[in-house]
């Protein structure tokens, strides 16, 4: 298995399994999609996952059942052979159930961060 | 006073005086800005608002100290002239302090939102 691939494959089965019921993700349009959404998205074999990395965490807290995280991720992909070098920053809510933590919703930038302007 | 002018001073007031003291909003480029950096913007001579509208709530919900919304607005104004109409998208995230709800964190996604996929 290629090391793109199991990238793809690994966050998949995450995703499925760390999620609400009601999770969904705000893309940089403005406009929602489910984990399916996001599990057919990486489904595509015109998508090419690289790299998925996270460069920095700018905020991280709970409380009891709730939780937040904001952070920047450096994504290299490609899709139909168009190369992407992405910095995106991302809001993500977190909440307990059963003794769980899922994520509930998360709200992903365009991939234009300057990372500076985040010190 | 002009209608876009009681507009700009109106969400003035409303943000200094509620949201915390960690506040950022994060841009649709994935840069942050404070409370402060948007009342400057407010202030520029430069943006002229003439529309803030909240066209639809996707999700409001609320524990004992921390509370999220994601909703949809539509922005009109102009920059130098140049006329903008967005829809986007904001999450956006509360927190109780001595008994008083405050804005502590904002995401907005570019203008380009479309509302049926939020259906």
């Amino acid at each position: 298995m290629s090391k793109t691939l199991h990238l793809g494959v690994k966050y998949k089965t995450f995703l499925t399994s760390n999620v609400s019921d009601d999770f969904l993700a705000i893309r940089a349009s403005g406009n929602p999609i489910t984990a399916e959404g996001l599990v057919r998205m990486y489904n595509n074999a015109d998508l090419v996952v690289e790299l998925s990395e996270l460069v920095k965490i700018h905020r991280l807290e709970a409380n009891s059942d709730w939780g937040f995280a904001a952070f920047t991720l450096k994504e290299s992909f490609s899709f139909k052979g168009q190369e992407n070098n992405d910095l995106s920053s991302y809001s993500m809510i977190f909440k307990k159930k059963d003794e769980e933590w899922k994520i509930a919703w998360m709200q992903r930038s365009s991939g234009n961060t300057d990372l500076s302007t985040w010190n």
